[in-house]
């Protein structure tokens, strides 16, 4: 669809990826992961877009990691069933039968399990279907958000699925997402090489126990240059690499000396639709155009140096800048980064895909909103 | 589509809207308003959806304020034509050519402006068009969000709108948002009073400069029952009334010993996912279910008495709870209260209307995403 110009003719605000960027933050990670001899399988909840899957597979990905069984559907439904790993527990009556119906469509589909009760649910539901489900047990790394807390719960809870004749155990998931974000390097693997630990420990009490631990998949964007030290996992499942965001670029991604990856891929425009204070213009994007968890969006181009955002309701934001000749005008785009790249991406339809000013494509977000 | 258990099989998270909830606040506001002598025309931008457009329109409202022309085109693609008005600028090349479109469609459409260049391209796109465009000024209360901030401003654009053959003036908005939210009524009742003066003094030299001001549009839930004393308005563009949330709960939204008009008619249903901790347990309801700007979302039910809940991440939650038999348990229903209505309901595709457990209906959210 190439158009010359075509960016600045879009309705703002727009959600704009920078194609370039993209590829090369692909070629990137998977360079990383290759090096490192670890398998890449990318977690799509941070672009939840069937197009941009293919392009991590293409550049050698096992597969995609979902957050939730909506997510999966929504890659399934649009031709991408590889490799699917679904990274929270399915629990509920419903959720349980859409999973055995989309294991009959995605070969290899992978689900993790945290509970016998669940594992037993699970199982009920795959021998009905006639099926083999695969599980991995998922490891709680003192987040408490999802995971076995205990080598005795690990324990009990595999001998729960090898007793299972529907289920198959391919081995363990260890994310540690509180740490993803510690803003220096060396704090932050201080922090993962501990938690490593209560890894090891549940994975030997495992094969202690007769488990073949296979799979070890976990590691995010955050620590990748760390995780892939530690001797623990067989593949990393980093997500936001792809586009990179205010939090990140705010974190030393490698240590001192070591050079940055990634670039800034993700945008949103937005235009000046009123100018009437000094110092200070409206764009069109406001708490409906950003996610609002991890603070303002920093301003990339189309305002004076040093402007700053701040959310002014719904729909608006205010650009905030010091006597700046010339002053933004009405109609002026202002490029923005996401402060939080998942929970942005959620908020939109469609990625703008361009190169420059060029439009090349409009990729559909298949996976907003299927949080189900 | 009457389902009986039908609330309990949903998958989760899952927007629901209590059906009598939803009625009983459409009438309230309704007879609120013709007790007061006002006109309705309620706020699209809190549930952006057709059907309820449709309840409001038929309970009385004179139609429906639209904070972007992307949610007056969802109404209008939808049949909703009636009454429609654009509450902010409609600044940009494309989205001007939009505006002269849907004025074609929808009849009476109106737009506010703050600024005369944003007038002449007005004009000049609605004068190719062979049409005739009905407009408002808005004031600037103070928020330097849109408006404008002086009454020579005010009268300037006026002298402009009224030397252009295309535009219609029908008068202002006047809009407080920063003090809907003002906790106590007479905190709130004080500052509305004294910003009334500057739109009095707008309105006044608007007049004495011989313009016809036969509309003054503004107030919202929070300041409900104070702009209606003040003999300012000709009607009220409320929004959050039909909801309720966390933010408009913790506010007083009458005097002291005044009535409460409205309930609480949106929540967001969830599930338990796990289940390993002491006195925590995740629930399946995170960043991309809730707006996040205003706080943890309250819980309704489905939890211990004093339960909290924490955000755990964009797929999840922890509901934090002291010591209590029984514990709840992998699958349980939670049901929470949305932070902010609006921004909330951005995040879902549908409404799943319900009355008690039984679900009655879904309804789109048209305006979903439609910022543009």
């Amino acid at each position: 669809m190439d158009q010359q110009g075509g960016r600045a003719a879009l309705n703002t605000p727009v959600l704009i990826l920078d194609l370039d960027a993209l590829n090369s933050n692909i070629a990137a990670m998977a360079a990383f992961a290759e090096t490192a001899g670890l398998a890449l399988r990318p977690h799509s909840k941070t672009h939840k877009c069937p197009d941009i899957a293919r392009l991590q597979i293409r550049a050698g990905a096992v597969g995609q990691c979902c957050a939730k069984l909506g997510e999966a559907e929504a890659l399934a439904e649009a031709g991408v069933t590889k490799g699917l790993l679904i990274t929270s527990p399915v629990v509920s009556v419903p959720a349980i039968a859409r999973l055995v119906d989309l294991n009959a469509k995605a070969e290899g589909l992978m689900v993790v399990v945290d509970h016998p009760v669940n594992a037993r649910a699970l199982q009920a539901a795959a021998e009905v279907a006639g099926q083999t489900l695969d599980v991995l047990i998922d490891i709680d790394p003192g987040l408490h958000r999802t995971g076995v807390t205990s080598s005795e719960a690990a324990e009990a809870l595999w001998r729960e699925i090898a007793g299972s004749a529907a289920l198959r155990f391919k081995g363990v998931q260890f994310y540690c997402g509180a740490q993803q974000h510690i803003p220096a390097f060396e704090d932050r693997r201080q922090a993962i090489v501990e938690l490593a630990e209560q890894a090891r420990r549940v994975i030997a009490a495992l094969k202690e126990a007769g488990a073949e631990v296979s799979m070890v998949t976990g590691g995010g964007t955050g620590t990748h240059r760390i995780d892939v030290e530690l001797g623990l996992f067989t593949e990393l499942q980093v997500g936001s690499y792809i586009f990179m965001d205010r939090q990140y670029g705010e974190c030393a991604l490698a240590a001192e000396g070591g050079a940055a990856l990634f670039e800034t891929a993700l945008m949103i425009d937005a235009r000046v639709i009123s100018a009437n204070t000094p110092g200070l213009v409206t764009i069109d994007a406001g708490l409906k155009a950003f996610a609002t968890e991890a603070g303002a969006p920093p301003i990339l181009s189309g305002a004076p140096k040093g402007a700053q955002y701040r959310f002014m309701g719904d729909e608006h934001g205010a650009v905030i800048y010091k006597d700046a000749e010339p002053a933004p005008q009405l109609g002026d785009l202002v490029t923005l980064v996401a402060p939080h790249c998942d929970p942005t991406v959620n908020l939109y339809e469609a990625y703008h895909v361009v190169q420059g000013d060029v439009l090349r494509d409009i990729w559909p977000i298949a996976g907003r909103g299927r949080s189900q």
